[in-house]
């Protein structure tokens, strides 16, 4: 089996290298905070003391980081993969970051000998751990036959999007919906119960309807108990956003709901709910309604 | 059996209507254009010329007109519902209007002893035509209970949401939803295109992820195909946001992301676009971008 390196052991990313780790493939993590290294280490990883490192003992290398010059750096900064990589390694992006510096990163790992495919995911910490995320990938072909092993043990919907960049691509269209979800939910909520009617109730009566979504399956539960930790944090929801309207500004596209979404989640880190689940975006709403969602009665 | 009588053969009424007589439901129609009144008359049904006279031969009256002021001409009206009905007669109400309104009707027929039910519905004409549509109620218990086999022949998530008014509201949650997953599909479908890459694989990628909806898993195949016919008219689409609107500046709630939603409805109906499918929101967005979606090569 091919020796895999993970890089960034976030909520996503630890949970994904803990299921690579299952799949019994040999594997070094690399992480900032040693923290989540020394878990996956007793659990039978290696640990690496920085990317280069990984790369020299791995025959693919993944990385899971915040943004786009997280792993512009890692990747081809002092000290990074590139400099540990030779011939014939495959790079692997998990992390959502813009296109452009996928498609920049591909080509400088090209000129090493080395295929790269960006991998970005959607479906929530819970998917990361029960391993049924979705994988957008970019890249050429050979590439993801050769990696598609490998996303098997990570996901379940696992589509080859287009060249490189496209995977970045389709998780920027992703989140253009997974937004407008967010923000529909939380209206939708406070909309009946400032109604008089139980948003519990509206939930289940319009979920089998043309309104259903994994945003109504999944959140309300959680909403309803009080519960607005991650799951997926606001502010890297705030973050997709930017790749989303700085895409959308580059090739020329209005995006007028987005733009409204956008400006709520970016309202949501400002009043300190950047570490909260993107679904506390109700949050926001809560203080322009000038009224909370209530909790059942303990 | 109950007997019923059902006003109004729309797009959504019709087939409605239909999947009553084939539970074997006596059924009286009435609708102000003839054409389905005859399809169902050679189908079983009977015809009835006005509103009064569909009560006077049914035990149960459903009606599913555009708006409020339809509804509360064919009930309370003359020549209405409310003139033929006797005690002991229900009235169900499929139509998608005002919280309010649905309050109203209620309290004047129960004082003519006739119980009443909001009982708008979801799904689309696809929803309609297979008898899976979700339907949200509002109305007494023992009201919801008497009207259940009925609403069993016409769809699947059966749902008393509260009291009277309590069906509309969370029909006005709905198409919060369903109105923010509209625009964002025709958002990231051009996003996708803009940027180079097929949008046909970008729903293959992300309808398995935190995106997956009702909306990505129905409507893309028929926009891809150029087919932008209802389905669910943005004309109504439009009026029932102008119910959400309403219903939200009665009690006081911003609704910053349907506000902006509704703007994009408004714009369609305005290009000459208010016969089209919902879906076609993008229409407004391909005239901002410039630029329409790609059908397939012939």
């Amino acid at each position: 089996m091919e020796r895999i390196g993970y890089i960034g052991l976030g909520l996503m990313g630890k949970s994904i290298a803990r299921n690579l780790l299952r799949a019994s493939y040999p594997l070094t993590v690399h992480n900032r905070s040693r923290g989540s290294v020394r878990e996956l280490v007793d659990e039978g990883a290696q640990a690496a003391n920085e990317p280069r490192s990984v790369a020299e003992s791995s025959d693919v290398v993944i990385t899971n980081l915040p943004d786009s010059d997280d792993v512009e750096s890692v990747v081809l900064g002092p000290g990074g993969v590139v400099e540990g990589c030779r011939a014939g390694m495959l790079f692997i992006d998990n992390s959502t970051i813009k296109p452009e510096t996928s498609r920049k990163i591909a080509e400088r790992l090209e000129q090493a000998g080395v295929e790269a495919l960006d991998a970005p995911v959607s479906g929530g910490d819970i998917g990361a751990r029960e391993g049924t995320l979705a994988i957008m990938v970019g890249g050429r072909s050979d590439a993801f036959r050769r990696a598609f092993p490998i996303f098997e043990a990570m996901g379940k919907t696992i589509t080859h999007v287009g060249e490189s960049g496209a995977g970045q691509v389709a998780k920027a269209c992703n989140q253009v919906m997974v937004a407008a979800q967010m923000v529909a939910m939380g209206e939708l909520l406070l909309l009946a119960q400032k109604s008089g009617v139980d948003p519990r109730r509206v939930v289940e009566a319009i979920r089998g309807g043309s309104a259903q979504c994994w945003t109504l399956d999944v959140k309300p539960k959680r909403l309803f108990s009080g519960e607005r930790s991650p799951g997926f944090k606001a502010e890297m929801m705030h973050k997709d956003l930017n790749i989303v309207m700085d895409t959308a500004r580059a090739c020329g596209l209005p995006l007028p709901g987005t733009a409204a979404n956008h400006q709520l989640f970016r309202a949501m880190l400002q009043m300190g709910m950047r570490d909260l689940d993107n679904s506390a975006v109700i949050g926001v709403l809560e203080v322009l309604a000038g009224e909370s969602l209530r909790e059942p009665d303990a």
